[in-house]
Order: C-alpha cells, then sequence, then structure tokens
C-alpha cells in the first residue's frame, strides 16, 4: 500500500493567508458593499504600470511572429544580463550564477532541497510561514505535530528587547532563513548586523538563504541593499529577489535568485559550487519562467521601468509612513514601515492575536493580520501592510483613532 | 557544518535535454547557415496563434485596469471550470480536484512529495527521465549512483515484444508513473491495457500519476482520451495535462492536474483525499501561475481557441505520419508516430545511440533524441519528433533515403 508523506501532519495549521482570504470571502458575500480597509495580505494595491503591460503585448506578438517555446530552465540571459547590470553593478554576476523563477515562494521552499535533510534550520521566530512548513514537508523535522519545541530548528527571537533584529544564536544551525527588511516585523538589519550573520555563518559553515523580497523599501543608509554588500557574503549566502514588490508583479510571476559561485560545499574533498546542483535541480523540476514574463521583467529594470517602479514603490512608503507615524501618535507602540512596506503593532490588550484581529475587521473594517500567524512570538502583535493607498492608510488610522477605546483597554 | 544533498550525486548523467541544446549550439555557432532539421526535444515549431496573442493583450490591459496581484495558488476558477467542462464534460470534475500548475514537468517532479520516501516506485522503461531524477533527488531511491539495479524501482520493459506498451509487473509497487501516448516510444495504451493498470494499482493500494501531456493526438478509437474514461480510476489516479503541446504553450507555461476527491490515503484510520495534501502543498510553496497565462489557458479552450489547436495538431500529426511512414516505407523499423507526435525509430546497426544520433546531424543534418536518454531499453533507438512543418519532415526523410547506405550497415 503507498503510504502518505506523513509530514503533512506534522504541520500546524493551515497556511494562514488562504485562511484570511477566506475570512475575506465569508465578508464580502455578507456585506458586498463594506467599505473594508485592506492592510492585510501584502499584495500590491495599484495596477500593472502601461510600460509593463506594453512590453507583455510586445512579448505576445513576437510569439506569433516566430515560435517561442521552452526557454532555458534557469531563465533567458537577456533578463540575467539586466538583472546582474542594474541590480548588482559592483557584484556583476555572471549569468549561471542567476537563476530566474516564478517566485521568492517557489525558491525559498525548494531550495532547501540542496541540503541534506538533518541539516539544522535557523529561522526567525516570527518569519514567513513557508520557510518552516516547506522544511516539514521535506523532513527537515519531524518532531511535530503540537511540539512546543521542534528538535532540528534552532529559532531567533525578533522581539522588542533586540528592535526586532535577530542576533546569530549560541547553537549552531546550518541553514539559515533571514527576511530583511523583515516580513513582518518591518525591521531592517543593519550592516554590522548582517556582518555578525556572515561571521557565523562562516564559523559553523552554514548558508544563509537570504530573503531580499523589500529591498526596493530600504532608505536608512546603514542597511545594505544586498547582503553582497558585505565582505564574505558570497560564500555564505543566496540571495532571493522579487519583481513581486518592486514592479508589482504578484499576479505576473517573476522573481530570481543569485547563488555566487564563491558558494561551494565540500562533498567527499570535492568542492561542489551549488550554482551548478541549483542548475541541474531545476532543469530536473522546472520548465522556466514564461518568455512573455521574463520580458516585462527586463522591461521593469530598464530606465523607465525603474522611474515607474519607484514612483509605486514611493506611495507604498507614504501609506507604510501614515500607519506607522499615525499609530505612534495616537499612543501606541509599533515599529517597522520604514524599510519596509510592513508595520508591527504591539496589540495594546491581552487580547489574542485573532481576536484582536477580529475585533480591527468588526469595528474598524481593517483587514490585518494576526501576529502569531508567523510563529509564537508574533502573538500580541497585528501585522499592517502598507501596500494601499495613502487614503486608505489614513482612513484606517482615522477609525482606530474613532473607534470606541474599549478595544484597547 | 552543512551537508549537501547526497541524492544529486546519485544521478547518472546530466539531464538530456540541455546536453541536446548544447551540441545544437556547438553546431550553429561553426555553421550559422547549416539547414538542420530539428526533430529533437519535443518543442512547438508553430507559432502562437494571434487568438491567445490577443488574449494575452487583453489580459494585461486588464491588470493596467485594476490592480491583479497574488491569485490562488490553485488556479483560477474560471479556468477550472472551462477545464471541467470542455475537457472533462463526462466526469464533471469539481473545482477542488484540479489543480493549475506552470507544467507537467513541475507536477510530475513534485506529486511524489505526497508519498511517504519508502513508497516504492514503478516507471517505465523507456520514459521521459524527470520522473526518475525527480524521485532520486527526493531520496526515494539511494542506490546509485553507477548500479545496475535501483533497489526501490520497478521498471516495466517497453519493447518491442509488448509493442511498447508496458504491462503491469509482478512485484509490487505503489508510485507509478504511465505516459500515454507515450514519450519516448510514441505508443499509447489501449482501453483494456489501461484497464489493467487500474486493477493492479487497486490490488497493490498503488497510485498511478498519469501523464497525458499528449492527449490531443489521439486518433485510435481504442485509445482512452482520459484514463477517469475507465471504471476505478479516479480511486487510484491523478491525470496531468498541459496546454503545453494542444494550444501551443510551451514558452507560457500552464498545465493542470486532476486529483479526484475519490483518490484517497488511509492514515491513522482516517481516509485522506489527496486533493486536499495537494492544496496544502501548493499553498505552501507555490504562488499560483501568472493570471495573463490563466486567461490565455482559457481563451484556448473556447471554440475558437480549440479549433485553433486542433489545426495546429492536425499538421503536427502529418509530420509525424510522414516520419512513420517515410522510415516503413525506406524498410526501417519504427513505431508510433499515429496517437503521438512521437516516432521510436530501431537504429538499423549495432551503432550505440549516440554515435547514431552524431551520424544523423552529420550526413543528415537532422537533430533526433537518442533513446538511451530515457532509460537502459532505449538504447537501439532514436525518438523523432513530429512537432515540425510537413515540409521539414518530408525533408528529413530524403536525407535519410539519400545519405550512403553506410551509415546504416
Amino acid at each position: 500500500m503507498v503510504k502518505v508523506n506523513e509530514n503533512f501532519f506534522r504541520i500546524e495549521r493551515e497556511y494562514i493567508f488562504p485562511v484570511i482570504e477566506k475570512k475575506l470571502d465569508v465578508i464580502r458575500e455578507k456585506q458586498p458593499h463594506l467599505d473594508l480597509c485592506n492592510l492585510g495580505i501584502g499584495d500590491i494595491s495599484k495596477p500593472l504600470s502601461p510600460l509593463i503591460a506594453q512590453s507583455l503585448t510586445t512579448a505576445a506578438e513576437e510569439m506569433v511572429k516566430r515560435p517561442i517555446g521552452y526557454g532555458p530552465a534557469t531563465g533567458y540571459d537577456f533578463l540575467k544580463k539586466a538583472i546582474s547590470s542594474v541590480e548588482y553593478p559592483d557584484q556583476g554576476f555572471a549569468n549561471h550564477e542567476i537563476f530566474i523563477s516564478d517566485g521568492i515562494l517557489s525558491d525559498a521552499a525548494n531550495l532547501q532541497e540542496l541540503f541534506a535533510p538533518e541539516a539544522k534550520l535557523g529561522l526567525p521566530n516570527p518569519t514567513y510561514p513557508a520557510y518552516l512548513d516547506a522544511n516539514i514537508l521535506a523532513g527537515r523535522d519531524r518532531t511535530g505535530p503540537n511540539a512546543d519545541n521542534l528538535s532540528n530548528v534552532v529559532f531567533f527571537s525578533c522581539n522588542q528587547a533586540n528592535n526586532f533584529r535577530p542576533c546569530p544564536p549560541s547553537d549552531p544551525c546550518q541553514l539559515i532563513y533571514l527576511c530583511s527588511p523583515n516580513n513582518p516585523t518591518g525591521s531592517a538589519l543593519r550592516r554590522d548586523e548582517l556582518q555578525n550573520w556572515i561571521t557565523y555563518a562562516k564559523q559553523h559553515r552554514a548558508v544563509i538563504l537570504f530573503d531580499a523580497a523589500y529591498v526596493d523599501f530600504i532608505s536608512s543608509p546603514e542597511v545594505p541593499k544586498t547582503i553582497y554588500e558585505l565582505p564574505g557574503a558570497k560564500e555564505v549566502a543566496i540571495e532571493m529577489r522579487s519583481f513581486s514588490k518592486s514592479a508589482g508583479f504578484t499576479g505576473l510571476r517573476c522573481a530570481y535568485s543569485i547563488i555566487p559561485k564563491e558558494l561551494v560545499i565540500n562533498y567527499q574533498n570535492r568542492e561542489i559550487p551549488l550554482c551548478q546542483l541549483w542548475r541541474v535541480r531545476q532543469n530536473s523540476k522546472y520548465n522556466g519562467t514564461a518568455y512573455i514574463v521574463q520580458r516585462a521583467a527586463q522591461t521593469a529594470l530598464s530606465q523607465e521601468g525603474r522611474q515607474q517602479a519607484k514612483n509605486q514603490i514611493q506611495a507604498y512608503r507614504r501609506s507604510a509612513s501614515i500607519l506607522i507615524d499615525g499609530l505612534l501618535n495616537l499612543g501606541f507602540e509599533a515599529s517597522g514601515g520604514i524599510d519596509s512596506p510592513y508595520v508591527w503593532w504591539k496589540i495594546p490588550t491581552d487580547t489574542p492575536c485573532w481576536e484582536f484581529f477580529d475585533l480591527l475587521l468588526e469595528k474598524c473594517r481593517i483587514l490585518s493580520v494576526p501576529g502569531i500567524g508567523f510563529g509564537s512570538e508574533g502573538e500580541g502583535y497585528i501585522r499592517l501592510s502598507g501596500f494601499a493607498d495613502p487614503a486608505t492608510a489614513e482612513k484606517a488610522i482615522n477609525r482606530i483613532s474613532n473607534v470606541s477605546l474599549s478595544i484597547y483597554s
């Protein structure tokens, strides 16, 4: 008899975003004209720029003129070249170090396949839940379900004491996920803090999967724009980036990972470049990202494309500012919203996360994300997303200020 | 120290298609004006239909008018409904049984995650190499590299004795890949033969991953158009289909898998529907297929879209006919090319596959695929692809007939 992969039953909860989507669907069915402030799922609220749409059309017309079939599994050279020159002018990565994909979620979930199942996982708490789920499904931790501690995972606390910026742990771990600017806390690692992680990774011969989805939101000069600015990073880090947030591609699906040639693992006295293995993996399991989407991504990296993206990001940044400033002005504790679209709001009462989420929805008609969805240390927090119109952010702050204070006490 | 996934070193060879692409690049560099008959990689040779391109443009313009961000990880309902009514009018699958993806390769490589690592694999020999590679990478067989026999895989011979249509083995296996119409042999399982597989799967509580990529090439009435035509199939089979070959989507990337609600696995005395687990998997590891591509797929299923697809398939079928008839008329042994775009040509000499591949390339300027790339029983065969203009197929047959007979003796 075929047996099921038991690791599915080690994931303790349903993946958070579809749960929230479902709650939203229920509300919309009941009250179709509800004037909701959607500060929930970190999805774009601005439409695609006409420039990108035009490049999709042009690429589609090109496909009518000549057959454009399977592309390289790791992506087209034209896009890799644009990424290298625009995003990494100082590093100048070669094409074989750049891997185009359909999203950071896929890469973050799949890159763990490069490593032995026993590799000890290192994860921020709270963090994007897919990192843990993908590793549990792959059998990297078999402690759960319902375990208080996962035996093969080291968690790094992100809390008020460390300004939500995790420090390397005393315990050794070998497969480390870092997200900076961080989802969900909205904090970003400073240069010296990130350097500490690189030092830690070198000491422990660990690999850092560095999720830089929100890099375009960075404004603080002390926050590096790529981990590869820092000495030694190429030997320990894979950086994952996306066009989702920078160019509004959440519905188009395009991302990439950098695996520098310097990142090698010793196997039977040979030094194996991980970029070689990842190429094998992608050739075996992935047929590449749609041609027209890669052409659109190339356009997003053009001068005009970057300017339009910048304008969109500016609007989202303004919304994030309105949220963080508004909450602080109202006397709440909150952080983030500066180098990140996300604001991390400390629930002012002992109300559990999901209850406060429901209260916000009911009393303020604000859709948020409960912090607990990102891990145990997210309990007591709410994530608000700046991917909204500034007017929506203003409205949300007004509603938070106008609602009966009873929900906060 | 982080350790590498050793299973990467259990894959014995480089994935075949990039190897052939590289050989092609070398030749093109040397002889840029070489008049090559490309009967190699099973990729489309006709451009995208203007109707599909128009729907991409329309969808892109829609994305400019309103923000269309993340879609459901398992695909949009509009496409699922179209698939159910057009492709499965007799079965009427519900939306939660249909999973949109970016390609059969991804699904075939990822669906094995549903099952325990020890699940014994059943594979045709020869077959599409990705099935085995993905399972080896996942640790389902740790015998290799360089093993004569893989301890956790049962191979089903596809050879002249059984007309390249595999029969259920005497050994038990639980995770069975079948591809019909078959890649690479071009044969298609008859109704009674496929029913034998369903019976076998029921007896052994096995699951069949049924790759139906070439379903639109079926013309023989005794070949079922979907495995679900057959009684009992819903309880044992996942059917994978794609828009790649039917609507020329190899460059656009859209496919789907059907996981009927009747397909359940017992776990701790509960019956677990696999469609539920796959939804969890996709939500955790995949962010869905591009919106515009799903709209284009919907258009491909419209009446006009189906007519245009039919015309394209007709042309490819004509090419396949020219190839099989041509080879047989020249006195060669060959099969396939009737319910399939592929022709399986028996090498008329003792020349090893790769040598004959090189000879064909050199003497006839024909790009093919050596059968050995699909498994040990592919040695002695060459796969020719009908995804070419009929004129190209004619030219190839002429070249094969005109070349010095010495390469055949």
